[in-house]
């Protein structure tokens, strides 16, 4: 993947103009979606509709109508025969499930377009200086609470495409282990720990994260009616100096979390995690390398994805590529002794000791 | 142009994901510019670079530089042989003169892009409703001079670039034309009117158009040291029913004038311009039409540049397609009896009577 240069050199022109003028295509196929005008092209099939019977249908006015059309020509979502317009492959993926294409673009506007603009800022800064669109707070994380309900649902709904873990996978391969107890670092409110609870009641589970989640997951193993005497709480925040995990674990399992840290972060939190193994303890990470994924479209969508860590997020993690992940586990002193790819849409599940 | 649907389904879903995240892409080619990272890579040619290169010669630190080439390489503006990244044709044509490539991103990027945001309430609202974001005017044109130097500078670049027209071109079209006087509405600052006097001193040539240009073009006529006694001036608001040119025309000169305003108010300009033509007097109109365009980067230039009229300038213009502009033309009761096109950059010349 992304190891050659294909494309002609009138190829290559396009692109480069195409990038040139990206944020009004994105917005003007954003507005084609929001307005019905791709609903209408779909539905009008290979016969194509025109710009009056768009008008008349959507209420959307004729100049409307088509300078978002002739955007569209160019962006190569629809073309035209005559006076008809047509959806190509390109906008029927836009519109399809299969792609996903709307909880992207919902995200990408909703909780990024307007911070994007400070991406070179939050390089030079250091900080995610994209963030200060949204809302004053250190995090996004510290604002989601906070954020509008079209932001947040837009947020959520993408977290949740990408967190599309399959715990029946990853449960497989962590059945093979022997362990009497794990901790859940990052474990956040317990979705995994109820998962994992009901399929092994007898093992000793300890959730660690932030005061915030900790007392969230309290709550919902309450309300959950499961039996929770086995289960155990750790309040931590892994980047203080003095905050680590207390005890000896046989597994230490840390799911989405460490693609939230920068690369020496990561190195410090493992050397916290090896101190907490217990003799032949091992530790399990669970995240998406977008080197690793089947297909480049997957790829391609975390290599974007990344920026949304750099310009909102935190201004220093990202979805990474998995030789920058291998170095700083190997700066731990520890090794990664088994991949699982494609566990779930996007994930790896990596074993480490 | 535009009228074919031949893609891969695969090349199709790329092309779909690639409009998901297309602000990311944009907003990180733009920092690589600005950084000097694409310079290095251009610098590095066939051998390629390293990020840590790259960080060591731009100050950039390493994840930033990490994050923007892997953002990059999705983008197919790098790609990547083991450690080493170099530029992709794709890379090359976005730094090159050739495309003037810089020239649209800034203006993009420093005019467009916290407007665009707003498109979909323009469409719906009738109104360039990103303006806001540059100023509190009623069109960009009243705020043009309150802008900050870099985005003016960014504004005056790219409307420079389209501007391009070639006055020797043009002349040569009206040389050969038989008339005594001419009336160049919307002439601005006079800049056609210094050019036609010099090649044809005993003219009457008029100047028609707002009170401020009328104004900047009498300053500019007289520091010009040009022979003024043919020159005349007729200050008019166009929109306005009650306000139209006095006289008779030989010729009624319009130029990168009437993509400014609706297809409804270029016929009712029309209608004025007829009824201010001498006897077999003619009209001339020089604009940019996409679809004659010779190729088709430059036919999407303008159609992306569209959604500028539509989220910033005024809400109802646009650079136009020539059936469009024919309608509005012959709804005046005028018909367009010759076309010359490639008139400069981008340019048609329509004779109309």
């Amino acid at each position: 993947m992304f190891d050659n240069d294909n494309l002609t050199a009138l190829e290559a022109q396009r692109q480069a103009t195409f990038i040139c003028y990206a944020p009004m295509i994105f917005q003007s196929v954003k507005t084609m979606l929001n307005l019905g005008i791709m609903d209408i092209l779909k539905k009008a099939g290979d016969e194509g509709t025109t710009i009056d019977e768009i008008s008349e249908e959507t209420g959307v006015w004729k100049y409307g109508v088509r300078v978002l059309l002739q955007s569209a020509l160019g962006a190569g979502v629809v073309y035209q025969k005559d006076e008809k317009f047509k959806l190509t492959k390109t906008g029927v993926f836009l519109i399809s499930k299969q792609l996903a294409a709307q909880i992207h673009i919902n995200f990408v506007n909703d909780v990024c377009y307007n911070g994007m603009f400070y991406l070179e800022d939050s390089i030079k800064n250091k900080n995610a200086e994209g963030l200060k669109v949204l809302g004053e707070w250190d995090t996004i994380y510290d604002g989601l609470s906070e954020l509008s309900p079209d932001v947040k649902k837009s947020w959520l709904d993408l977290d949740h495409y990408f967190s599309d873990v399959s715990y029946d996978a990853a449960f497989e391969i962590l059945s093979k282990e022997s362990f009497t107890n794990i901790l859940d670092l990052g474990g956040n409110t317990g979705k995994f720990c109820r998962y994992l609870i009901q399929k092994m009641p007898d093992i000793q589970f300890t959730i660690g994260d932030l005061p915030g989640q900790i007392g969230m997951a309290r709550k919902e193993m309450a309300a959950s009616g499961l039996d929770t005497s086995n289960i155990h709480y750790q309040t931590l925040n892994i980047l203080n100096e003095d905050s680590e995990p207390e005890g000896k674990f046989d597994i230490i399992w840390m799911s989405q979390f460490l693609d939230c840290f920068h690369e020496d972060d990561i190195t410090s939190i493992l050397k916290k995690c090896k101190k907490a193994l217990a003799e032949n303890g091992r530790i399990f990470v669970q995240d998406a390398f977008w080197d690793r994924q089947r297909f480049e479209t997957g790829a391609f969508s975390l290599q974007q994805f990344s920026l949304y860590f750099t310009a909102m997020a935190n201004g220093r993690s990202q979805m990474y590529d998995f030789p920058t992940f291998k170095e700083a586990v190997e700066k731990a002193g520890l090794e990664i002794i088994e991949i699982h790819d494609h566990i779930g849409r996007s994930n790896s599940l990596l074993k480490i000791k």
